[in-house]
């Protein structure tokens, strides 16, 4: 079990290297009578595509997807939709050195632990091109919830202990920033955060939250299946993810049951809803009819010019600084990312939580 | 999928409400030969028991757990091993009024949402005591990590706001704290903070950390299922969970490249070791053969007996006031039940782990 | 994993030795919302209790079947059903001999080949008291199914080779016969057959046919998990199970198309039905509307008196003759597990094909 | 969960149409070190190739194998390795007027019904081309399996009822038959059959035979992952199967104990071995040392030219006449097939069962 198959129903599974021929994703599950085209998938691949922006490392990567079965005249037919994205720059090259050791931070060393050798070039299997798959498949499982009313977007909240300022984040404005954070103020010192670490070599970490909009109330499952244990695993399944919260997180460690339990009221036309919510949308494993809210930890790029102290392959001790242009930042490219990893995440536990009871199910049958 | 079930190889299915017959568990995949017997897998379920301190229900369960299958001679057999623990008190009367509205912070809406009804009597299947079974999969999990020379041990590491200082933190004091704070000085602080909030009808919450000694290199696979992701799914699935992080987790993401990177170098005899730990015993979802480190954030009790604003279940705004003696603080009793999951999901990795390598497979079956 | 669970969304794991505490189930997954009680449950355990006819053995197994979890004012919950049976005969004192050497037919050799040693006690895990478990989800199963008008009937089809004529067969006579066989001229001759075998200290096998009669068309996935996939590996891991055929089956091998096509044609209100039904209901792995039929070919008991060469543990050669009274054939208690199997998988992959198509996805979440 | 993945820690995937650009697969958790080119799969793929004899459709298909991923320096990497054959021929035209219809004996109507439309070209996932994928992941498993001495060979045992004489058989022989038969004269005798069938417009079916040699002891898993019930599963999800048998199989249900039981005894070298194989390999689902021996019956293909009656999907009867040249019989290409179903579930369960006793993982980890 390699693990690159992640869902129950709506099952997606990546494949493919940095510097193989292509990377690509089997979608399998998706439901018959989708419209769905390569363009309609492009344009999400587009938002973690290198080369947008002087934060983002400038190899040209142009990532035009192929969609290779399971559409026919326009729809899903509800059978595997294989995606792929072929590798066009491989310069392998640039790569050679870092066969000879481990890089600090990356996942070098446990790679050659567990398999006895790596693919070294690029990162192999652990690069972040692997997430080119996710976020194909994200589009797929976006798409279909939103034609559902359901909405999925991320962004970035902060960058390097820069945090956006709620009250002033409008999630319109999130295009506007180079670094996809919806408080364009906030923003702007986060870029100048980043310029400062770039002169001094070095890289910044930051926190990505994502929300679902419109989700209904009786999905996840109650005991280990919880929505939001199926969130965090997706989320954190995502490479240089540190930490995952949902609602208030590590605030609700702190606080008090007076402040963080969410009261239930009636709305406008009678629904219950409720006052606040702490909870992050998801009560007992279960969404509650409110917004889902979920934040991720990115940890700062571990490939840094700045001299760094590792060892070789043979075990000895040896300094190196490693060369290349290297995003400064995760975070921006992997906005895309998390949103995907939690729409397809979501989608998988709603079709999951349609066997919930008899009645519906025998409605469902009675067509 | 109801989802009661938890892991690839070494599987880990509870059943059991509140108020039935009793609650219990399934380990199926435990391998044979491992020594076992009740009294040891008891002495984990005591870590749990209300009514040990003044901060959890007076209520008086003795817990006894009966093993009723998968043990011969005192060994594992290789099947399935069925744990049970009666329910004893079941004062059913006590939830009557439960039955007609949603308290806050629990999953009555939502399983009403998800089911149509609920078995409403203490909670039912999202009761703490579901957690019974987790434990007692977790003594047979440590049992046979320890066999194997890799302990899993959790603790507080903060209550309130009041965290343990790791300088003055020694785990040998664990268990002498009543709140399971390996700093006795923080410990004592936080039970005040406990008596205020116990006085003021109030509850709290607090942040469990788990510690994995001995863990070999190689554990994990490297997309979708992660060593970490896994983690973060095993205990996230445990209710009031509302966050988990990984080594240095959340604050990783305040940090820089030059700060989070963990350089190698090599150890006394010769072996290649990190300098630092920031990563948490893992890298690229892959154990690397430091010490795993994770946290769970813990949300304060829901159920507290000062006035809280909610709707019954005929949408009627309502006032209540929670009655019953319950835990002012859950964190107490979790820490063993953090400490179970993480230990089954390690052992569950490390079985899957077995199948990596081609020469190994071979060496394997030329027995 | 050692495998003890079936299924995707129900979800059935067994768990017990036939000299442990007891055998038992759990099913996860059921829908919230079905009538059930033990009463129901035990009506499906009777049939396959032994000590029925002189064609079973005569130890005295009341098998009374205890739920424990799952139900909530006599319906189910949509949580575990934790069903238990537990052991009252125990006589190991019968089985001690069996430690010793490896019976013929049995899977004595293989257990202690997988797991170094085994629980000898009365076949352990491989004992057919393991079934139980499966019987008592195949009623939940059956119930459910029953509700939404779907019906599953096994019987048996012929014994040491003589077989019902499906011309003089009645399905309402099966409770007639000793044999559970629908023709009762050919039950005379088969209970002739056996006593001669009995007299001979030998034993007999047996083929065990299924119907699933009202099943809609559209269950089954086109891959790996067709209908009839999945039925074949659901009847095939029943002990002494060594062959499974859907429709036609071997006798298709022989059959030439002309003759194995299933025309299509309408019926009298309009709907397209099969002229014949050569494919046993099931078309590219999908269910297509007509009954599912299914066979299981039984193998004799492998206990018998006679004298038989074997080895012991030593790697002895030796002759053994089994001791005890055993059933003279599998096949008339099998009969309700293979309709148990059949009725787990049935449902459980009508469950799963709720998530085929968009729309019906839509209509059913805008409730 | 439509369905396209098989396996538990090999993991196989397909995806692909008749008439979309290609066919492939992904193998998942193949481990690391395996040599592997695309020139050996290819040699296992060209055995499935049509026009190789005058019994199957002339159609040129090169069906030329990529591997795009998971290979490394001329071995597996323990990454997924995908595989595609692109589709060179697609004359879409031929089948325009099979999306106006039903075909007996083809799943065109059950996915209609199933996903409210379907890819009509060519089968689209129905199609036989889907194989491809398993032959591809099939030649990875018996490479592997190779390696540790463990081959799985199939052929073709009976066409139309013309069945091999086991005396006769020689297994050097099969590639010496177009029809894949192991006995020359049997073969003779079955192409005469064919080509008075074909002069019938008419098609024929067969039962293809598999044999795994080298198998150690302790393969398989006891209850519902029995070794027989998953190669049950992997040969019955191939399109046409419609039964399966292990050892004796169908036989065993006429046969008698005294017959059907295997005696153990002791081979010269002093290892216990079974003096018989009625059992075909597998005691208790656990593989008991000696050959697996397996045998699935396939149908006559369902297209004929000959008219046959069915409906369109408008629900008027009407008379069809399939067009285009069309294989008289299924087996000889599904020969492959069945024995790359059985090598990669012989080695998944190989992979599983490393994980049953204490003592061989300690020692597995002390290394």
């Amino acid at each position: 079990m390699a693990g690159s198959t992640f869902g129950n129903i709506f099952k997606v599974t990546t494949w493919g290297e940095s510097h193989g021929r292509g990377v690509g994703v089997i979608v399998d599950g998706c439901p018959a009578g989708l419209e769905l085209d390569e363009k309609t998938v492009q344009q999400y691949l587009n938002r973690r595509k290198p080369g947008q922006t002087r934060y983002s490392t400038p190899r040209k990567e142009e990532d035009l997807v192929e969609i290779q079965s399971g559409i026919f005249e326009g729809k899903t037919t509800g059978t595997p939709i294989s995606m792929v994205v072929y590798n066009k720059t491989q310069r392998s090259s640039d790569y050679s050195e870092i066969a000879q050791y481990y890089r600090p931070g990356h996942a070098d060393y446990t790679f050659d632990q567990k398999y006895g050798f790596r693919d070294y070039r690029g990162g192999g299997r652990s690069s972040g091109r692997e997430t080119i798959g996710r976020v194909a498949a994200g589009a797929v499982a976006e798409e279909l919830l939103k034609s559902m009313g359901i909405t999925v977007q991320a962004y970035t909240r902060s960058i390097g202990g820069i945090a956006i300022d709620p009250g002033r984040a409008d999630l319109a404005d999130i295009m506007k920033s180079p670094l996809y954070m919806p408080d364009l103020e906030a923003s702007d010192r986060a870029e100048i955060l980043l310029e400062n670490k770039m002169n001094e070599q070095d890289s910044v970490g930051g926190i990505i939250e994502c929300m679902v909009k419109g989700m209904p109330a009786g999905v996840g499952e109650p005991v280990f299946e919880k929505l939001d244990a199926n969130l965090a695993k997706a989320v954190m399944s995502i490479g240089a993810v540190k930490g995952v919260e949902i609602g208030d997180g590590f605030a609700a460690a702190d606080s008090f049951g007076s402040q963080d339990n969410d009261g239930f009221r009636k709305d406008d036309t009678g629904n219950i809803i409720k006052s606040t919510n702490h909870a992050g949308g998801i009560l007992g494993g279960i969404s509650d009819g409110s917004d889902i809210i979920l934040r991720a930890a990115i940890k700062p790029t571990p490939s840094i010019a700045r001299t760094q102290k590792t060892v070789n392959r043979n075990g000895e001790e040896i300094e190196i600084s490693i060369k290349g242009r290297h995003d400064p930042i995760i975070v921006p490219r992997a906005v895309v990312v998390v949103e995907s990893m939690t729409a397809i995440c979501v989608l998988d536990m709603l079709l999951v939580a349609m066997t919930s009871r008899v009645e519906l199910i025998k409605k469902f049958w009675d067509r």
